[in-house]
C-alpha cells in the first residue's frame, strides 16, 4: 500500500493511544481506538495508580499541536526545582532550569480521562473499551479483540498502531516473527507508592512547586504534588540484599527504617502502615526492540520503547513520538516509506533516553546528596547563563528543547568530560566563578565542538 | 520442595534432551521426555538439515559420562586442521590443537538418533513423540501437550525441564512472569546450506579430516565432511546489502558470484542451481535469558542461551550443562538450592560462549585470510609448546579443555592484549621463533597472572 490508509486501529487507550489517535484522524483516516480496560471516566475502578507523571516541554509540544496544551495545563503543578531532604533533616535546593522554566506534575488518571474525551470530540475518531486484543495478523492487518463477555470481534484495518503500552499484545505477536529483535530488562529496583495528604485544612505539608528527594546512595524517595493538596510518593528500593523490600516486608520494620532514613517523610504519612501493607512493589523495566514495523503494525510509545521513570520521560518520549510521526507523514507521499522513517528516526532517540533515564537514576538518588555535585551544576548554570548558545546542560537538553535525545545524550557526555576535568581544580570551591574557569570551559568546548 | 523429584518432564525430544534424560533417569528419577516432532528414527521426513555440527571436548566429556562415546565416535569425523581456500585457489592450512586433537564433524540427524535410542534404553525414561507443548504452569510443573490428532494431554510434573531448543515454548511462558530477563538478538548474517557430493567412485573429493573454509572478509563459505564421502557447505552471507543474500535471489546470479569468489568449489556443486533455488536462507539468533528457573521449570542448552554456530560450541555447551547439572545434584540435597546453584554456575559461562561465538565469526571470516594472523597463530603454538602450563591458545581453551567458558573469554582478553603487543615488534617475521619473543610472552604472562 502506498497511499495513506482509510482505516487505522490505534491498540490502546493509554495517553499515547489517546493522542495519536487525534493526531491520525486530524489528517483525515478513520481512526478506531480499542482500549482493554473499561472506560475511565465512567468506571471508578480504574484510578491511575501508578507513578505521577512529570509532563516537560516536548509532552506540551505534543499537545499543543492539537490544542489540548490548554485544558492540561488545568490538571498540572509547576515544580520549579527539587527539595533535596537530607538524612540529618536539613534541605537542600536544585533549580530545573532557567527562571520560569518547570517541569509539571500530572496525575496519569487524569490527563488520560482529558486526552479520551478530546479524542472523541474527533468526527474520525471511534473509542471502543474492554476490548482486549488476543491475535493479530500482522501482515494482513487483521486484528481479533475479547470483551469482558468473552464476544469476539475480528476486523481488518489498512494499518495498525500498537500504542498498547510496556508489556504490548502487538510486540508479542512481533516476537514470533523472523529477525525481531528484542530486549526486556529488569533493573534490581522496585517502587511501592505511599502518601502525604493534606494538612487539616487542605493545604500542602511540604512546598508545593517543587518535587521532592530523599536521595539515599542506592535508593530514593521522591513525592510529587497533587491539585487536592497531598503528595504522592514513591519509594524507589531494592528487591534484594541488604537495604530492600524484601528485608522489610512487615510495616513495624519499614517503619523503623523510615524513622532512620526518612524521619521527616515518616512525620507526614498518618496511613504509613496500611500503605506499606497494601500497596504493591512493582517492578521496573526496560524494553528495546527493532523493527517497530512489522506487516501493516507499527508500534509507539511505551510498546516500542518502555523505560524507567527517572529523568520524567516516558510519557514524553511517547507524545513526541506522536508529534514526530505527524511530521513525517505529511513528509512522505509513500506510507511505507513514512513509517519505515519513522521508527530510523525514532528508534536512535528510544534507545538514547532509555540510557538517560538509567543515569538519571544515579544522579537523583546518589549525586544529589553531593555538595560538589551541587556546585558542578551551579558552574554549568552560570556558564550557561554567560555562553547560551555554546552549552545548554543535559537535563536542559532533554527536558527543556526539542533536541533529539541520541544528540542529546552526545553532547551531554562530552559536557560531563569537561565538567569531570574543571571539577579537578584544586580551588575550584574558591574560584567556582572566577574569570579562569570560564575560560578554561570555553576552551574545551571550542576543542570539543569546532566553535564559539 | 526440598527433596529429590519423583517424576521430572523433559520437554524437548533434541539432543541436550534426550542425553539430560539419560542422566536424570540415572539419579533414580521417573523421566518423561516429550518432543514435538514425530520419531525421527521412523519418519523419513526428518533429516536433520541443519548445520553439521562439530563435537569437541565438552560435549564428548558429557556422553562419556553416560557412556554414549563409543557408539557416537562411530558416526563422527575427525577434523585435525582448517583448511584454508583462498580467493587465488591456493590452500592454507591452520591445526586446531595439538598432534593427535581435533574436532568431530557428526550430523545432527545421526547423533539424535542414537540418544533417543539411548535414553529408550533407560528403563525410567519414556519418550513420547508428536507432543506440542500447548501451555504449562510453571508454579504447578503442569503441562498441556496437543498431538497431530489436537488430542491434549495434561499432566503435572514435580519438576520440568525445557529442553526445547532457541525457539523454547516453556521460555516463551516465562517470559509472561514478573522480572523476567529476556534478550534475542538477531545478526545481520543468515546462512543456506550447499552440497559437495563425493566422486564417481564415493570418495570425498576434497580433503577428508578437515573444515574448509573460504574466508572472504565480511562472509564465508565452510565445509564439513560427512561418512558418505560428501561435504555440507554452509555460506554465511549477509541479508541486505552489497554482498548479500538479497543481490543474489536468482541462481544464475549466485553462479556468476561464486565463480568470482569460491570457484573451486562450485567446480564441485554439480546441484548448485536447484540446491540455491530451492534450500532456505535462515536467520541466526543469539538469545540471553534469567533467570532460567521459576517455579518447577528449568530451562536447560539453547532455550536458555542460543548462540550462533561459529566456534562449534552451542552442542557442547549444552551437553555441559547436563555434565554440571549431573555434578550439581549430587553435591545438594536440597532441590532449589542445587537448580539455583546450578543458574547461577551456568548463566556466566552461557553468556561467555555466546560472546566467543560471535567473535569467532569475525576470525573465520576474516582473520584466517589474513597471513599475520596465522603468524600470531604460530608464535602462540609454539609459546604453548614450551610452556603448556602458562598458556593455552583460546581456541584450545574453548575446544579441548574443560575450563569454565567465562574463564576461558576472560584469559584469551589478556592473551590476546599481549599477542598484539608481540606482534608489533617490526622484526616479528623474522624473530617468530627466537629467544627474546618467548621471553617478551613470558614476562608479560608472569605479569598478568602473577605466577610463572
Amino acid at each position: 500500500m502506498k497511499h495513506k490508509p482509510e482505516h487505522v486501529a490505534v491498540v490502546g487507550g493509554g495517553l499515547v493511544g489517546s493522542l495519536l489517535s487525534i493526531f491520525l484522524a486530524r489528517k483525515g483516516m478513520e481512526v478506531t481506538l480499542f482500549e482493554r480496560r473499561p472506560d475511565p471516566r465512567s468506571h471508578s475502578a480504574y484510578q491511575g495508580r501508578s507513578i505521577n507523571l512529570a509532563l516537560s516541554d516536548r509532552g506540551w509540544r505534543a499537545l499543543a499541536a492539537v490544542g489540548a496544551d490548554a485544558e492540561v495545563r488545568r490538571l498540572a503543578i509547576p515544580m520549579y526545582r527539587r527539595v533535596l531532604h537530607r538524612e540529618d533533616g536539613t534541605l537542600g535546593y536544585q533549580d530545573y532550569g532557567k527562571e520560569g522554566q518547570a517541569i509539571y506534575s500530572v496525575s496519569r488518571g487524569g490527563l488520560n480521562r482529558a486526552l479520551l474525551s478530546l479524542a472523541e470530540t474527533e468526527s474520525k475518531v471511534r473509542v471502543h473499551f474492554g476490548q482486549r486484543c488476543v491475535d493479530a495478523d500482522l501482515e494482513a492487518g487483521r486484528l481479533v479483540f475479547e470483551d469482558a463477555d468473552a464476544g469476539r470481534l475480528e476486523q481488518r484495518f489498512d494499518a495498525v498502531f500498537g500504542a498498547d503500552g510496556a508489556f504490548s499484545a502487538l510486540r508479542s505477536e512481533m516476537l514470533r516473527t523472523d529477525r525481531f529483535n528484542y530486549q526486556q530488562e529488569y533493573i534490581e529496583h522496585g517502587y511501592k507508592e505511599l502518601s502525604i495528604p493534606p494538612d487539616a485544612e487542605g493545604h500542602f505539608q511540604m512546598e508545593r512547586e517543587a518535587l521532592h528527594i530523599w536521595p539515599r546512595g542506592s535508593h530514593m524517595l521522591i513525592a510529587l504534588p497533587n491539585p487536592d493538596g497531598s503528595f504522592t510518593c514513591t519509594l524507589f528500593f531494592a528487591f534484594e540484599g541488604p537495604d530492600s523490600f524484601a528485608e522489610l516486608t512487615a510495616p513495624a520494620k519499614a517503619r523503623v527504617y523510615f524513622e532512620q532514613h526518612f524521619a521527616d517523610a515518616l512525620a507526614l504519612m498518618p496511613n504509613f502502615d496500611a500503605e506499606w501493607a497494601e500497596n504493591p512493589v512493582s517492578a521496573l523495566c526496560i524494553i528495546r526492540c527493532y523493527p517497530w514495523v512489522k506487516g501493516k503494525v507499527a508500534l509507539i510509545g511505551d510498546a516500542a520503547h518502555a523505560i524507567v521513570p527517572f529523568y520524567g520521560q516516558g510519557m514524553n518520549a511517547g507524545f513526541e513520538d506522536c508529534y514526530e510521526l505527524d511530521r513525517i507523514l505529511s513528509e512522505h507521499t509513500d506510507w511505507h516509506e513514512a513509517l519505515d522513517a519513522y521508527q530510523r528516526e525514532r528508534k536512535p532517540n528510544g534507545d538514547a533516553i532509555a540510557d538517560l533515564a538509567l543515569q538519571n537514576f544515579i544522579e537523583m538518588r546518589d549525586r544529589t546528596a553531593d555538595p560538589r555535585f551541587l556546585l558542578q551544576k551551579r558552574i554549568e548554570a552560570r556558564f550557561n547563563d554567560r555562553h547560551p548558545t555554546l552549552w545548554t546542560p543535559l537535563y536542559s537538553m532533554v527536558t527543556f528543547s526539542d533536541m533529539p535525545y541520541a544528540e542529546a545524550l552526545r553532547r551531554g557526555k562530552i559536557q560531563e568530560e569537561i565538567m569531570e576535568s574543571v571539577m579537578k581544580r584544586p580551588d575550584i570551591e574558591a574560584l567556582w566563578d572566577a574569570p579562569e574557569v570560564e575560560a578554561a570551559i570555553l576552551e574545551a568546548c571550542v576543542r570539543a565542538f569546532g566553535h564559539r
